[in-house]
């Protein structure tokens, strides 16, 4: 499913999003890049930096989109599992997240990503296992 | 360390706890339990649900607070990674996090951690290694 | 699915268990117990030692036997993906891996492991996630 | 440091290596690449398809000589933790795996890796992280 900038535009004022900070940038052919300016609410117990949790969010949100982006209409995905390792601290934003779909089978779709900070230094990787189920998205 | 009610107090009005919903119960001897009852704003794509996202914020937290339950002053810890697994949907919470360390050298802890919900039904399942760093907590 | 000495038996004299040393002990209400007496040969680089590749062998197939006691005739399981922790080194066997499903659903299992040495310590733990799929195991 | 191939045919020759059916081919900056020819006694439950634990451990020792090639002489890594996910079944062999260290601290590396088929189809990925300590390689 090709995700237009209107479907993007109106996810992206979804109420997790506007909370935490994160916006969908773009969604097609497996991968998909979102962008995270945290709130600092959400940036605790270091100010500035936002919670583990937040850079798990973001990722799984990316993760989700990246497959979303191969399935048809009527079809979404659900986590079953994801591995996160925070490879050094999120000191300096904005934050991206890129994510790709590795493959997919009928049930089941399998991603990578990454996060890096604004100088472009990886902070956080990440695989999951997702599982395609029949929704309508929009 | 022994967290005492006052530690646990003012923890609990930190900012993430607040904007998402989560409150500690009690950390002592390598356990810890946490409850979250999930603002509506992160309860999202399905209204009431909280998302995939914030119960591993709530997993990440209490796995935390479970291993500084047995360190000394000073020492404090961070995620180096977190495995979750989603075994069913959160329809109905608020849901209860129990989290226990399962093994600590020097430099490493590991820990394990589940979510229930209201029915006392698993919804999530996580294991993760931490690192511990000198850091006071308070 | 129960699972009879006679099948336990059949199992064990595998090419793969002869080969790495290990043998189930038993399987049922979804939990299931082995042992691993490593052959030398997979002992490395550490005499003495399995390699850490063996220990997640013992585990992803006790997890699957585990999930296995709980399925009708006609159907198996295959791991989707599994995260493994090393605790600490496997210095003296032989060595127990317990299994135990968390959580089953009609196409996906959950699944918890632990390996423990010959003086009860814990070396390694794992979580996993297996499908469910339509095979005769016999 | 850098792996002489004098080095890599030594290690070749290990006991676990030939038993399984691993050889490594290269590893430097950061990078290993290794092939598995499986022992036809290490393909169980279906002939001819090694099984998952064999697919692990070229995944995980590749994943060491990756972080290896960036050590200095006197250090070593061990696995803390590895996840893995199975992408295909591995039908059609020799399999080659190549990991990349994807970040290094003081104390830790993180890696990830892929195992692709003889027709260059992906079967499985990783990623883990490995804890580095002194240790005499040779």
């Amino acid at each position: 499913m090709k995700l237009s900038q209107d479907i993007v535009d109106q996810f992206n004022r979804n109420s997790l999003y506007t909370t935490v900070g994160i916006q969908l940038k773009k969604a097609e052919d497996g991968r998909a890049e979102a962008v995270l300016t945290p709130n600092p609410k959400v940036c605790w117990p270091f100010p500035d930096q936002p919670h583990g949790g937040i850079l798990f969010t973001i990722m799984d949100t990316t993760m989700a989109w990246a497959i979303q982006s191969l399935l048809e209409q009527g079809l979404s995905c659900t986590t079953i599992d994801l591995n996160i390792q925070y490879l050094a601290p999120a000191r300096e934003g904005p934050y991206t997240c890129r994510a790709e779909t590795t493959h997919q089978t009928r049930h089941l779709a399998f991603v990578r990503a990454d996060i890096r900070d604004a100088r472009d230094h990886p902070i956080a990787s990440g695989q999951a296992t997702f599982r395609i189920i029949k929704m309508d998205l929009v």
